[in-house]
């Protein structure tokens, strides 16, 4: 598959996701002023990667699109919500995300914390009333649940605050990393696959490719962030280092952290070895994209 | 069953739930500055009403409570993270919660709005994992979040801003209580009478009894407020009102007040009515309770 048509492909899961996730609080029971605020950060674009790989997996694992939309829309509701309480004064104080005024700068921080918080219990409502067999859905629950919190995602956010201003190790920049963001983006993948069908040993698989293509896509990212000549993630260049965090260029340099780009990425492809279903050409793509991407 | 014997019971079952809770960080995957935080304001005490009640409904419909204390758990995860966000300098801005520093003032506001998010995503790792049917357990999943999230008890908080320094109606106050103090409530013993096996007529007298009592929880909370020589929840006598903040005794009265709660009271009782199980006997004892409590 060329990078062209699995950037169709991509947009293709994205539209799906952005048509399920407009209608979420249409049954009236959300008071509208919280709406507003949740849809201008769930509906302010992005790639929709995670909810993608989400989709994909459960495809290669056997299942259906329709079937997991709910769950891929919950793995978004989540991301977004750490978006809005990550841009938030006592936070990253960020004023701007994605070219538009951060969610507390749009409304105010109140509603943005509740907007965040809003976002972050509905993805539980939507990923418990999916119609699958309840065991499959309540151990994806499990996983995306301890991926998102203390053990995952929340973790690494205090452990990125506990690093930021020191210079830390290699493995410390791992570390944080995997939780901040790689835990998410590898339970998308095995939650896909969870409910999707496939047994241990594709979810194994679904893990090492999501632990792969989540640190290509942060190493890839810091090195952006130094030498990119657009905007990565729509931070200023060189942002990360102004703001006293490690980066990977900054530890390892720039020619090795691509080399470890690079190894990343191929043990991202060495986790979809021998599949033949479409949709691991759709992944394969999506790994090997990291690696060319300027942006 | 007498008021002592009722709360000889209850600080059992809190016993039980506290024990619990003591140990859900101690697997070692979470950052300790993390735990710290979130154990400080996790076993700082409070009646742990929400749990009980979801435990004795649990085993009025025929459950055991060491099936369903891990939910129990979840629940009070959930109304302590609630707290921690209420208690930011964007929301209420309160220092002292159950006469210590509030979270963000023993740690930083950073740190507790993560403790937050950290709480409430751990419920449903919590809850995912419990022992029981699956089909059971994702019902109240369903229910939990629902109850929690933008229809409940987040969607209530917003309420509660948007009336703040305003008259409200009646329908207004009841509204933003039923979703924001109420719906956990109602949710507690819901989601006890669903785990622990009830039918849907069970569930029907949970939640009548769970409105019910939520109501009356929140008006002697505000005739309290008023009228009480002790503070109530920790607050100062008359804080709500100097807040801004629209109470039942303000838009009725005092005695039209109590006679709201007596009735709410009544219909609990009423929702109990033919049951033999020492469960009952406990219920029935904390809606008088309510009535005659103190503080």
């Amino acid at each position: 598959m060329t990078a062209q048509e699995m950037k169709d492909e991509l947009r293709a899961l994205a539209a799906m996701v952005e048509g399920r996730l407009a209608t979420i609080f249409a049954d009236g029971g959300t008071p509208a002023p919280l709406v507003a605020s949740m849809e201008y950060s769930l509906m302010a674009g992005g790639k929709r990667l995670r909810p993608a790989l989400c989709l994909a997996w459960a495809e290669l694992a056997g299942g259906t699109t329709a079937k997991v939309l709910d769950f891929a829309c919950a793995i978004e509701c989540i991301h977004t919500y750490s978006l809005i309480h990550d841009d938030l004064p006592a936070m990253d104080d960020d004023d701007l995300r994605r070219g538009k005024p951060s969610n507390h700068k749009q409304f105010d921080e109140a509603t943005a914390i509740l907007a965040g918080d809003g976002l972050l219990t509905e993805a539980f409502t939507l990923a418990s009333s999916l119609e699958l067999p309840a065991q499959r859905v309540l151990q994806a629950i499990f996983h995306l649940s301890t991926s998102a919190g203390p053990r995952g995602m929340v973790g690494g956010q205090v452990l990125d605050m506990g690093l930021t201003g020191k210079s830390a190790t290699l493995p410390q920049l791992r570390e944080m990393h995997a939780k901040k963001t790689g835990a998410l983006i590898e339970s998308s993948c095995i939650t896909g696959c969870i409910l999707g069908g496939g047994n241990s040993f594709d979810q194994a698989r679904a893990s090492e490719y999501g632990r792969a293509v989540g640190l290509a896509f942060q190493v890839t990212d810091d090195i952006l962030d130094v030498v990119g000549d657009t905007a990565s993630l729509g931070k200023p260049a060189g942002s990360d280092e102004a703001q006293g965090k490690s980066t990977y260029p900054a530890l390892l340099g720039i020619d090795r952290s691509r080399g470890l780009a690079r190894e990343s990425v191929n043990q991202a492809l060495a986790a979809l070895d021998g599949l033949e279903h479409p949709r691991a050409g759709f992944l394969r793509a999506v790994a090997r994209y990291i690696l060319d991407r300027k942006s």
